[in-house]
């Protein structure tokens, strides 16, 4: 049961504790991103030092490769991949209808439109063409058999800048599917024979759609209550629309979940969002941003060493600049991370700009502690 | 002084302490690279770690990136890239004969044939063809300002197939430049406003050229010998010869090189020549086929727990390999590694096959332990 410790006097924040099957996870939680079975660069072991408390996986991929056959066979991914701490993973549903598409775009000719039904979405591999049937049951099973300890249901998110009509119907299809998921979950985590003690059960959590209308993400929001999940994700936000309706989609959500379930804002944010969304109500987040950002050499501080959240609290350094070449400082002074203790700016530059991959490892390492020291910031 | 602890009874192999500036060295010695100033995808810790008690830099690319005036400044090479134990560097002269060529051949025309003259080596930057110009001096110069712990006099080092009267006049040039170097050496040591005290002063390695000519072998030697260093390297060996000649080279040099003093056997090998070398009495070793092997999927293995080191005593995986895609062992039972304590040969295959950069430090992690323990169960 998702305990809140303490809320926050002036906004709606909240200090939590959730329990998973994987250990315990206190919130609020920014969770790094293990999409195939690995964080970019790093091991579980980094992780762990950076206060990584939950991981990202995900279903259409891990499912794709190396596929359910070899994921069961290695023990679950907790095994296959070396990380004993706790793992939501994604539904892979969200990917099934835009992967495709995308690697389409880049001259990839196996792949075409994925088709979507009411029974699941059909969507071909974008590197060797095989169909593949992604249905509510299908993704639980997955994420089942992955050994995931918060499994997300198979929902629908229409692009952002979907018609209405799209959209409404996209609600509808959510809340179909999320109670196929919920069913089949329930007969799967309940039947002794898969799920062999109560502390080993994984949670489920429904996902909010409805795109930048009011009326449907209230009616999405209720329709998934009805039903009942563990915890609520806000999805379908970051997705092509205006990212400042973002707030307005948080302000018409949140007030509708119920204050004893954890919050997951999916595929959120900039700093500035996740404070904004913590501030709301938000105790949960994964973003490739401090991963991806890390590769291409954008490295993120504060400005200060007890950093206020408000108003430009961070910067971000283009590390490959030449400005950098000389700069013998940290990346950001006060910093506990392992780059920031043993290495300068200038030692950076010249990696990235040698292209030795030692670069995405220690930008990366410095990122992600970045990204978890705001969450822990937001804490105090 | 270099100290032998033990000889072997049957073979040349010696077990020995070399006493360096940055620490002391047990041999025989295997050497990872770090020829920018990083080891690919791996930190000093991890190196540490594997056992590595020495790392070989680069004399070339780190004069050209990020370049000395950096290096100074950011209080040389050992504070620059966290690595606090001994770092052999090379002249740079190899690098400048032959990477301006190799650019040229693929299409850069920034670059030109290295010129060679008796006062050095003029070349350009292969990147922005700015032009360079190496002497003996200015090798030793740049090494002295790189902290480097072991430095390598500045030699000529003709292609592997090179005509007997071009072997001939780099052997003349490589003992002129190996006196020039010494000379250059003892001044700026033996100044105390450089080198404070006696236990922070570098070695100075002379190297053997002469191709496969026993003679000019036996010449080159013999003059290196008469001016006199702490330790001798072989070169001009896996530079374009056939392979199996430089187990003659090492037959007609090793008998003229002192018994008290260190001897190295610059960039190779392939682990039965580095066991063959050992016999033989070489005590040094660089080379990149550990890591360069590893980014290809290519990983060694022991056959056995307690490898006699005889016939075929090892095996590559080529990891990549559809096989491997349901084994669920480690890659080598037994093996102390990081990764084989941790994950399944199925996990690399995953990783590999999937691109995850992950892959190659876990790879790379291995195969560098495979030839470090390869020199410790020689040093049994």
């Amino acid at each position: 049961m998702f305990k809140i410790l303490r809320k926050g006097k002036q906004d709606g924040s909240r200090l939590g504790l959730l329990p998973t099957a994987g250990g315990i996870i206190e919130t609020p939680v920014f969770m790094p991103i293990a999409t195939k079975g690995a964080v970019k660069n790093l091991t579980p072991e980094e992780l762990k030092t950076l206060g990584a408390g939950l991981i990202l996986g995900n279903t259409y991929h891990l499912w794709l490769r190396p596929g359910m056959e070899i994921i069961k066979k290695a023990g679950q991914l907790h095994k296959f991949m070396n990380w004993f701490g706790p793992i939501l993973t994604d539904s892979g549903g969200f990917q099934a209808f835009s992967l495709g598409p995308r690697m389409a775009k880049k001259g990839n000719l196996k792949t075409a439109e994925a088709k979507i039904s009411d029974e699941g979405v059909k969507f071909k591999d974008p590197f060797d063409g095989k169909e593949y049937f992604l249905t509510p049951e299908r993704s639980i099973q997955i994420q089942l058999d992955l050994g995931s300890d918060i499994i997300m249901v198979l929902d629908h998110c229409p692009p952002g800048m979907a018609m209405r009509k799209d959209v409404e119907g996209a609600v509808k299809r959510t809340t179909e599917w999320a109670k196929r998921c919920k069913e089949y979950f329930n007969k799967k985590v309940n039947s002794k024979s898969k799920i062999r003690s109560q502390t080993k059960k994984p949670l489920l959590f429904g996902i909010v759609q409805g795109g930048i209308h009011k009326d449907l993400r209230e009616q999405s929001a209720k329709e998934l209550l009805d039903i009942g999940f563990d915890g609520y994700a806000i999805g379908g936000v970051a997705v092509g629309e205006p990212r400042q309706t973002f707030w307005q989609v948080l302000e018409w959500v949140l007030p509708l979940l119920p204050e004893d379930k954890p919050r997951y804002l999916m595929g959120l944010g900039k700093p500035e969002e996740i404070v904004g969304a913590v501030k709301a109500g938000i105790d949960m987040f994964d973003c490739v941003i401090p991963t991806r950002e890390a590769r291409h050499g954008r490295i993120y501080k504060f400005k200060k060493r007890n950093p206020k959240l408000k108003g430009n609290f961070y910067e971000t350094l283009q590390i490959t600049n030449g400005k950098f070449a000389k700069d013998f400082q940290p990346i950001e002074k006060g910093c506990d991370c392992y780059t920031c203790q043993n290495y300068s700016r200038a030692y950076l530059y010249h990696l990235f700009r040698t292209s030795e991959p030692l670069a995405l490892r220690l930008a990366s390492i410095h990122n992600l502690r970045f990204y978890i020291r705001l969450t822990e910031e937001l804490k105090k």
